[in-house]
């Protein structure tokens, strides 16, 4: 029995892009191929891309996912490749697909539908599917929606390659006490146990999971006395990142070898066979990637989401309002990072209350990226709509922020470009922003999910990292050290509405995220006074942009918890 | 055993409005003790509204929630109306509430929530709560996201009340064969069977659901022996439509007595005693609500869909683009309908391609609903952006519709009404509207989910029944005889770019709503160059509205299927 050499697959794919997604299976099972592999895992649903939503509930985009496993198994063999064992995911056809004790006439009078897919992964030799597994657990909380779409699995499989036992499961069958991993646990009728379990998966990114990744699969492997290999999806998928991060852990739960973060990733680790004299298995170690600085992940985490919405929807180019400001220098800086500064349009759009500091900033940020810069006055078109409507206060605010955005999005459809969304979590979270204008429209908000004081935490480390690299710091010194300002009226600063960043993101981060009630924030040690200014702030946002659905729908990174709230409700926090 | 007096209060709850529903509540069980009731019974979650989504996970709104249950039993009993059983919906607090086979620990860690609470049925009397249910089948399809945020109940509920056995259940229950209806058609150990199964349910209206519904609860009474009673919500609650239409069938099927769709209702039924000779229950009929024409019901079922966001999210005036078209003159009538004739702004926006009839239906409409009429040339707001940035083509139009809709946000901000977006199903399935304009912006979308043919259906069946009361017809008929133009460039009708519109909107039903595929669509007989067209049109506007998430968010009426779609998508129907 010779060494079992494995390839775990870190691969980006496309959601719906099935031919595509085909092309990089087949290419990376002929690179694992010459790399002496005999067996090549990919993520969570390789064939459709992850998470595919309702479109798993069309038939014709099933049969599309079903016929393209069965091509690669026959290009495969073609290529003399069929003695490679591939496992990848895909969507499946269940026929016991009806979720608890319901019968399809009912599911049909429910407006349920009666016939749910499956998330599978199949396996693949000699020219054929020679086997399928369905994922057990269906997670249903926060970003996911599987048990919407899919019918759970019920059977465990264990394949026998080259003399291995090998398990394989799905995602979130491992985070999961109970399920097929117990069962794959024991041993079998002539004593044997698992050898290796196989873990497919389309993780998304959050900050700091991959501790709770390792440790979790170091847990299933020493409930199973087996190693566990874990293949992770990378790249961006609308509003959620992947991080790949790939791995494998010993029986004992050591850390064997790891693929770094935000890259495709061969990762090759050999089963080894058992010490004839011993009985027992070496586990050897191979290459880890160091871990990232805290700053260093999210960033980018950040580029990894833009460049992947940009790239997957056929863009090449952006364009986005820079304003001197920290928000627009950082997303700029993002976006250069992302496709090349050589493809971001950043369009300054002086009023009468833009300072000179702030053109100057603007303009500094440009040259710096290498970006194309313009300015675009909106006085004139200001002063046509106040000709005719004269606004004030808040009203006459909310019109200069608008006219900018009908200038970006002109841009765009004249050009082609992207437009994105500079707006960032706190902001966002208080309602500082005006509905549809230019730091709120578009089609990406890379900071949705970032809180202020995070921007500039990023913005520091992103220029610490080009000094470091010999390089010129992206950021204009100034857009990070200045007063943040909207810039909407004279001599406007944030904090005269708002209270300091540091203590607004910290009592945001406990109402929001951790869905605090009034009690446990004071509890915590909040001024009431501040407690009650953020609530406030917050219920009053979430109702004003409730008032407006049709506006801004922020896609983002999903670092936290995503949350689905009515739109009409009258719940608010009680306040004193 | 005198007759036991049962009376559905069917009533318009508001999401978060937990005072303002305990109110309701209190106000409709003192009018039925007044009718003499023994029983008051209220829709499915009365005291949160319905649906609540993530709110139900922040514990401070459940506390709120389960302290107003308490309130109302100690409320009614002080005012002497502890005699009285109310049987009311909430959110519940479960011990053993984590899904199949999760444990708390591995709850926490995957990041799903560890103690979801239950939708549940509490039941009061002489001031306290004696009894709960929790809903056993939590729909997640469609419209439905119960599985993501509730936990489902295990146990069974029968009440004795005045010597007879009311069984409990809630909506969802008894679209499920199995499960508790089940348990609750037995005999108990004395030989008695279930005297009346009552359902409490928040029910979405759907075209045509009515029959459904009394189909459904006839099939739950002969199976259990017993009449039902079900006891609907009614009101507009963000994208939903609740149309009441409470009843109760016999035990043989037959319906005895219902209430009328689109209002608040009490609706009043006896259980009778058993007759002493035969030994047999009469079971009496009362009034019932004759069925409306399907054009009414779908009108009205808009109305109620409008009025109920303008309510509920605190506005008292809608604001809308009037083009002299008929989809802006269709959602004007709606408006007025729903919140007065004088409550609404109508701005016609006329650009230098607006027909002068255009300008005329549209100020004959005004005139017709007694609304505020109101003329915004936007030429100089064109030529502003013009001169700044000489646009073009598709781009151009693009900026007139986009100036329009910057006029209406700023009137909106100016005087604090709700915008309201014209856009119809047919025009939005293929893409044939401009992002951030004027029929897509604002608040709620009325038509959204009225394909085109139906809306001259329902304009000629609104202008028929002023007719018929003698009044005058608000739409003006060249609104609804004229071709359809967006009046973009000179001369231009939809039906340059788009099949005829009743071909277009039977492709579209197949297409979207039955989720068929090309070859499904081909079998149908419709005509290949037509499927491919539509498909492709269809394919680009949602790839389209892919890019341009940040865009309009339609929140409207859910006649159809909800469906969730990746944003970045790659897969296309297969066209030739």
């Amino acid at each position: 029995m010779a060494d079992l050499r494995i390839a775990l697959a870190q691969i980006d794919t496309c959601v719906g892009a099935i031919d595509q997604n085909t092309a990089a299976v087949l290419e990376w099972t002929r690179r694992a191929a010459a790399e002496g592999a005999d067996l090549v895992a990919f993520p969570e649903m390789t064939l459709t891309g992850y998470p595919v939503e309702d479109l798993a509930l069309r038939a014709s985009f099933r049969r599309a996912a079903w016929d393209a496993a069965a091509d690669v198994a026959a290009q495969l063999e073609r290529e003399g490749l069929g003695h490679v064992t591939v496992v990848l995911g895909t969507v499946g056809t269940s026929e016991s697909a009806l979720p608890e004790g319901a019968e399809g006439a009912e599911r049909e009078v429910s407006g349920a539908p009666a016939d749910l897919p499956t998330n599978r992964a199949v396996v693949i030799q000699h020219g054929k599917v020679v086997a399928s597994y369905d994922k057990h657990h269906l997670p249903n909380y926060g970003v996911f929606d599987e048990f919407r779409i899919f019918a759970p699995g019920t059977e465990p499989l264990v394949l026998e390659i080259a003399g291995r036992s090998v398990g394989i499961v799905i995602c979130e069958d491992i985070w999961q006490d109970g399920g097929p991993v117990t069962t794959l646990g024991g041993l079998d009728e002539a004593g044997h146990g698992l050898d290796l379990l196989l873990v497919l998966n389309g993780s998304p990114y959050e900050e700091g999971k991959g501790h709770v990744r390792t440790e979790l699969a170091a847990r299933r492997a020493r409930e199973t006395s087996a190693p566990v290999a874990y293949v992770n999806m990378v790249g961006g998928q609308d509003d959620l990142v992947f991080d790949g991060g790939s791995f494998v852990v010993a029986p004992d739960g050591a850390l064997l070898t790891s693929s770094p973060q935000f890259v495709e990733d061969l990762l090759l680790w050999d089963l080894a066979e058992r010490d004839p004299a011993t009985g027992e298995v070496p586990y050897p170690a191979g290459r880890t990637a160091a871990p990232l600085h805290p700053d260093e992940e999210v960033y980018r985490a950040c580029v990894t989401g833009l460049a992947g919405y940009v790239r997957k929807n056929g863009f090449r180019s952006i364009v986005l309002g820079v304003s001197g400001g920290i928000d627009s220098a950082l997303s700029a800086t993002i976006a250069a990072d992302a496709i090349g500064g050589q493809n971001v349009v950043g369009v300054s759009m002086p009023s009468t209350y833009s300072s000179e500091h702030s053109l100057d900033d603007a303009a500094d940020l440009a040259k710096r990226l290498g970006a194309d810069y313009r300015v675009q006055p909106i006085a004139p078109m200001v002063e046509a709509f106040q000709g005719e409507l004269a606004l004030e206060g808040v009203a006459e605010e909310n019109l200069q922020a608008r006219v900018r955005g009908v200038v970006l999005m002109a841009i765009s459809n004249r050009e082609g470009h992207l437009v994105i969304a500079p707006g960032n979590k706190s902001e966002l979270a208080v309602g500082y922003a005006t509905i549809y204008d230019a730091g709120s429209i578009g089609g990406f908000a890379p900071l949705k999910d970032v809180d202020k004081s995070r921007v500039w935490a990023l913005a520091r480390w992103r220029n610490n990292a080009a000094l470091d690299a010999g390089e010129i710091p992206p950021i204009p010194e100034s857009s990070i050290t200045k007063p943040p300002s909207a810039e909407l009226r004279p001599g406007q600063t944030d904090q005269d509405s708002l209270p300091p960043y540091d203590l607004l993101d910290e009592v945001l981060d406990a109402y929001i995220e951790h869905a605090e009630g009034r009690a446990e924030l004071l509890a915590r040690g909040f001024d009431p006074e501040v407690v009650d200014k953020v609530v406030t702030l917050v219920d009053r946002a979430e109702w004003k942009r409730r008032q407006y659905p049709l506006g801004p729908k922020v896609t983002s990174l999903a670092f936290g918890r995503d949350r689905r709230l009515p739109v009409t409700s009258r719940w608010r926090e009680p306040v004193e």
